[in-house]
């Protein structure tokens, strides 16, 4: 299939990873997942065949990564539609699978528009579930346009804010290629660098309690070939004091018209670690991250997640009774209550700078965001370079 | 035996945790320990014959924390003396076992010390091991006083800076009855704070990578029947942004003559994020803690462990395939380096306040400290209130 060429073109080499996918079969189309709850330890693809499965998929965080989310909503919509499912409702279920990445919304409401216009117009139903596909696909080559361009845009900015290169750059959790129809956000800046020779060494954030840090962006250092170190997010203190970290790069998965960025649980502390360090922190993230219906950071809702995920450790490699089912091993005492918020807030005047495909706002102020993300540039992967 | 009762009532009920206990057996003494690696899950005993046996269970963190460690030590020196091994060799290796903590090796010297001076009198072998062992027993009990006293001066200084109680106290690590004689540390002004009904909420950090807060804290704070949340260390950052913080408390591994504090890695952050907050961020450490023989922070030897402790995941419930091994569940891809540093360092301007057994020092300053420290006030267990 065409798209799945054009998809793999801007991730080059066989290390490209395939994180979704959209396959004709047979008994009738599937979306195919890798399965990132399993990594580093297995590649399992998982098979979704219709939207609940996918939204279990989601929830279980098999799927996960703002930009990653938009497209696995998208697919979703088209995938209803194929299979003759109620639409709306299934955009509803997907919509609301997680609260947070605005991204999810987004590319859900796309594919969904993109079959309602169909069926308003003259199409049946499978033309306007191939409208929805299209739509979707569309989406998967705008991300990774997107991508190339964030990466140019942000390596443009670390050349600019760190003359002489030889970068040591601290990122937490995970935004290469997993997450991306390229080579993601803050990773494929990082990728930028060390495909020029400037990276000196990544410093990875085991971001707990999910490890998306240890298990999937350490993978995808190591298949780039990156030196790269692991570290306990804790530990982070200890660099910045030693002046071993030379910038941040994050994503997000939502920022909001003032610049409030949500991202990872973590992202904040490291923003108020740099700052104290006066280190650059630096936002990667498409134009479709920004949320202009979010005023500020205290609109942004944080998805909660289950206490277990704290008290108990699951592993890829320890056997799961259940999918979704608190199945770790259990590390603090029984009954112990946890606070687990998925994600948190950092205000505008922490963060340096944030890059999407669009160019750099820096400072970052909402008129500045206002101005990038504007039609037409929202999601077109335009080349104007933002405010400075 | 008498020592014991009295090192009980310092720590009162049936809640009250039996960390290390010296035992005459008929074949020997022993050292019997509570293997901290396996809690919550289990509480196993662990029976040390000789030096080499206890010096791992150091390494192992079967037993540890600053206090015990300091006891530790000198009942190490009792038991090489009693068993007749070299007390000088057995000296070295358990001072050496652990870099960081400054009350392994003042628990030694102080043991090693009785045990020379009785040799030098008119004390056969035999008596020298029994002086030996009567001045761990005095280290003992002057722990479970010191904890008393730095409840009280600690509970003192919360009443002052945040009037009105119902306290929302964060801590890190482990600070409580397993690692003293008495309550603890820091965790011994949790304790008192609850004692008076004025604990609203103990937010406990699980402190990556071996999980002290989640397993120990949670454990004694379950026992205690406190009202604790526990938390990824990198979600406390949201805790302080959402104003749910009212002061952090923590304990130390080495307070340097300039008021620098080596602790648990994690500290270092919390005490930037609690500036950052107008929040008070207080260190409870006995006086014996501060060794006025390091200058300053860059002159605390900071630990480096293995990074295997980040790279796999050990938890308790895990079979381990042999002691000291790298025996948990990968996490991480196979061959990834590891930062894993145990401690860090926080700078005394970042220190609102040092509560020891004399008194409390705020603001942190070298000559508060000397002064707070100075002999005969050192481990005597005074209520000489320090300058402020």
């Amino acid at each position: 299939m065409a798209d799945h060429d054009v998809d793999r073109a801007e991730s080059p080499g066989p290390a490209a990873v395939d994180s979704l996918r959209w396959e004709e079969r047979p008994e009738g189309p599937v979306l195919v997942l890798l399965d990132q709850r399993r990594l580093p330890a297995q590649e399992v693809e998982l098979v979704c065949t219709d939207v609940p499965a996918l939204v279990d998929a989601i929830r279980t965080l098999a799927v996960r990564g703002a930009p990653l989310l938009g497209m696995a909503g998208a697919y979703g919509v088209a995938l209803a539609a194929a299979r003759g499912f109620d639409v709306d409702e299934s955009a509803e279920l997907l919509a609301r699978a997680r609260p947070t990445a605005v991204n999810l919304a987004y590319g859900v409401r796309r594919a969904q528009r993109a079959y309602r216009d169909a069926m308003s117009g003259e199409a049946d139903a499978r033309q306007a579930a191939a409208a929805a596909l299209a739509e979707a696909r569309a989406l998967h080559r705008e991300d990774a346009r997107a991508s190339a361009s964030m990466a140019r845009h942000g390596l443009a900015l670390l050349e600019e804010l760190l003359p002489g290169g030889g970068y040591r750059l601290l990122t937490h959790c995970n935004t290469g290629g997993l997450v991306s129809g390229g080579r993601g956000t803050a990773f494929a800046v990082v990728g930028a660098a060390h495909d020029k020779g400037e990276l000196r060494r990544l410093w990875v954030d085991e971001t707990r309690p999910l490890l998306q840090g240890a298990r999937l962006t350490a993978y995808e250092a190591a298949r780039a070939g990156m030196a790269y170190t692991l570290l306990t997010d804790n530990a982070a203190g200890s660099l910045f004091a030693s002046g071993e970290v030379d910038a941040v790069l994050i994503g997000a998965d939502r920022i909001a018209a003032d610049g409030s960025v949500a991202n990872k649980v973590g992202s904040y502390p490291l923003a108020v670690l740099a700052r104290y360090h006066h280190v650059p922190f630096i936002v990667v993230a498409p134009a479709s991250t920004v949320d202009l219906a979010t005023p500020d950071g205290a609109a942004i809702e944080v998805e909660q997640r289950p206490g277990h995920e704290v008290t108990d450790f699951a592993a890829p490699a320890i056997p799961e009774a259940g999918a979704g089912a608190a199945t770790g091993v259990p590390v603090a005492p029984l009954g112990t209550q946890a606070y687990n918020p998925a994600f948190d807030v950092t205000p505008p005047e922490l963060v340096t700078a944030i890059v999407t495909e669009n160019g750099v706002v820096s400072p970052v102020t909402g008129a500045g965001l206002a101005e990038l993300c504007a039609p037409p540039g929202r999601g077109a992967g335009q080349d104007v370079r933002g405010p400075r």
